[in-house]
């Protein structure tokens, strides 16, 4: 079987982390042992610029965030996920590429063909095979996010920043059949079932 | 009179740190208080991140090493390069794109057309005015080094890498006329002639 690489994407409070188990789960089941990761971070590196690009102090122009995004996702992929790709692991990472054009580019203004620049200077034609992506209304996400711990700088960002988040991830949803769009209003058990059976699929696929 | 964004470029032990002094006193003498910088650095988020660089243990690829000189030149622009020339100010950096071209191009093995596409990506038509190319052979810029301090990572690498730096930044500087070279085995007494006469004439034109 072609190790396959998956992505999760959403905004902040859509529920990824909840399904993270189940996941890791289900591929066990099919027989596959994936190589979980995340963004940013994901690598010693990717964790420095994690931490530096969270402060609340840090002040960083757009352009230099969105730099040092593509820097850390450059080592990701180096250091992480080629490598398991291949070893013929599947590899599935919390967040990639699909976050920089929702937040620094939905949320925050920068031109999507700057971003696209960056994201072939990178990935030079590597796209995930499935992209999982959890969508909830913008007051369903900030409610749960309220109830469960403290923001950082890209939390705090008002209403209208998230929606902007959540209209380009549906966008690009809309043009790259890459994605699978889960509906997380909907119970734990619903899209759960969803998650699997859409799985066992992509493992069936030759 | 326009202002002028002058760079200075050369390998390590070429004598750039020496002159630049004599750089700013001579703007000083022609009525020119320049803003005086450097790369990598320039900018707190810049001083983080070359730290980052230089610490020996640092495990970084290449390409994400690349990327993250044009995060610290992005960020150099934003808040210090950009800002001063748009006040009417001199800008005088110690190192810029040029030695990444050298550097990471052709020390390290970087392509050229990969480098020129972060190049327009941060710069957007911005050139430097003047690039001041400090040029020794390298059996010379190693005297120098070894009998002054303790090197760091870019310093400890091995002749051939420095001959290939060295032949980068002159290749560069004979397809770009906006360089000047200054054969640096000379006295620094004939090399400041050299400077202060290019320097003025830069600050005649008009």
């Amino acid at each position: 079987m072609r190790p396959r690489f998956i992505t999760l994407e959403g905004v902040d409070g859509a529920g990824k982390s909840t399904h993270l188990g189940f996941i890791r789960a289900t591929l066990l089941t099919l027989g596959i042992d994936a190589c979980f990761t995340r963004e940013p971070g994901g690598t010693r590196l990717g964790e420095r610029l994690r931490e530096l690009l969270l402060a609340v102090e840090t002040e960083v122009s757009l352009e230099t965030e969105t730099l040092l995004m593509f820097a850390a996702r450059q080592q990701h992929l180096a250091e992480v996920i080629r490598p398991a790709l291949v070893a013929g692991r599947w590899v599935v990472s919390d967040r990639f590429t699909d976050a920089t054009f929702a937040y620094q580019g939905g949320g925050r203004g920068v031109a999507n063909a700057r971003i696209a620049v960056l994201e072939d200077w990178v990935q030079q034609g590597l796209q995930p095979d499935l992209t999982l992506l959890f969508d909830v209304p913008t007051e369903v996400a900030a409610q749960r996010m309220a109830a469960t711990r403290e923001l950082d700088r890209f939390e705090r960002e008002e209403g209208d920043f998230h929606r902007r988040v959540r209209a380009a991830y549906l966008a690009r949803a809309a043009d790259n059949p890459r994605f699978y769009v889960l509906d997380s209003t909907r119970s734990i058990a619903d899209i759960q079932s969803d998650i699997a059976q859409r799985l066992a699929q992509l493992a069936e696929q030759p």
